[in-house]
């Protein structure tokens, strides 16, 4: 007589562009206020997707601050598919845009239908995803090509003067197609794996972008073109450090919004 | 020159039971401190799976609060998987054990190998991944059978005295087995869709608990349980809100294990 079964995808909207969620938001609650947000994920997981807890995190942060959010992903297959218990890709194939509404629980729309009018600031967060599904860094470094739709709507926001967010990872995407601009991708030297990541400045300095050291819990923001990142999972910290870092750069996107 | 390629399964870890992780753990960083807590996840994905941003929330909390934290899931397969963009069923089948990885970021181990001697406290995130993968509830309500191994840790941990936490869907695992316990899954009201899962407090009175209704920031203490309880995503809110609330059902977990 008590079943879920039939209450199970109440939730999920096959075309959020077209519901009320749009305007409600899944993650803001009824009130509609505040900066609109775009929220570009990846996937889902960190190995071949969007790393799920800067994803949460932001999402989190948007939410205080009293942020509209829309996620959108591209629809396409992930470069592969990489079994997070083993360790080792996977024989099978997977959509980003599908496997990205894991993250936005259904409301997440295709990204080529983002335009720049409709938001006030961009966010990405990392995962390996930005760096094979959204790039090809992954695999070529800094002669890596990004997505159309990336480039497309980077470009836009740049151009417009709405803040552009990025942490872990993904400030590479900026530093590909916004000649000149600072970014953090945390510290430059590994120091014993606690940076496990970091010949990525080095990558980003090859790329003609100016690398800021930050730390952990802390954000760049480079005023001149309203770029705001932090390094996030490129540390190997505790959680609610990464948090708070990203909720420094949250924080400070929602400043540059001016909303 | 640069590739990510390399470095990008480094942190999987097949046998995280094996490996420093399990003492170092990837989400509380170096420092081995304060309460050892026991995190079951039911894969990834609020409809198939553990509610990602419910889990991220409780690691972020345990972090804050200075826990050592090992994820566990059960080795089966998911009960279905659903496209969560379409919000259907989808032709295809994958395992819970692996599904978590992508939350745990590869340190999960198998539910069977869960000792209630090497843990102060347990929690469980929500999703329908509880109703679907660690028990029947979803299909069989008050009916449902619960997994082998999520019935022997949720008495071996009531048994010995030390703490449990759930949210959302997961307190009807405690509901059915730990007799007139106290829970709370939220309102008992839909109040226009603001709880939309409002009969599963029926059912929790069905299975012979107590249900004590709850706002969505805030935890149910059963004292003399040892069983923390908070609503999540059992309402349509604001997802600081739904972290905040989570963050009052880890905190009274830390604090009800003495650590």
């Amino acid at each position: 007589m008590f079943a879920l079964r039939s209450l199970s995808l109440r939730k999920a909207s096959p075309n959020p562009l077209k519901t009320r969620a749009w305007r409600a938001c899944l993650h803001t609650g009824a009130r509609v206020c505040g900066a609109k947000v775009a929220v570009v994920l990846s996937g889902c997981g960190v190995y071949d997707g969007t790393e799920i807890h800067e994803a949460s995190a932001i999402l989190v942060h948007l939410s205080r601050g009293g942020a509209e959010v829309q996620m959108f992903a591209p629809d396409v297959s992930q470069m592969h598919v990489i079994d997070h218990l083993k360790g080792q890709p996977a024989e099978e194939s997977r959509s980003v845009l599908s496997e990205s509404a894991r993250i936005a629980r259904g409301n997440v729309a295709d990204l080529a239908k983002l335009r720049v009018t409709d938001h006030d600031a961009i966010i990405f967060p990392g995962g390996f995803g930005a760096a094979k599904n959204l790039s090809t860094f992954a695999v070529d470094g800094p002669d890596c090509k990004v997505h159309e739709d990336v480039e497309r709507v980077l470009k836009d926001f740049h151009k417009a003067g709405k803040p552009i967010g990025l942490c872990c990872i993904a400030p590479v995407l900026a530093a590909k197609l916004l000649p000149g601009v600072e970014v953090t991708v945390g510290h430059e030297e590994e120091e014993g794996g606690r940076w496990p990541y970091a010949g990525t400045a080095q990558a980003v300095k090859a790329l003609g972008a100016k690398h800021c050291v930050k730390d952990r819990h802390e954000a760049h923001v480079d005023q001149k073109n309203k770029v705001v990142t932090s390094p996030a999972f490129m540390c190997e910290t505790k959680l609610h450090l990464i948090f708070d870092g990203i909720g420094a750069m949250v924080g400070n996107v929602l400043k540059l919004s001016g909303k």
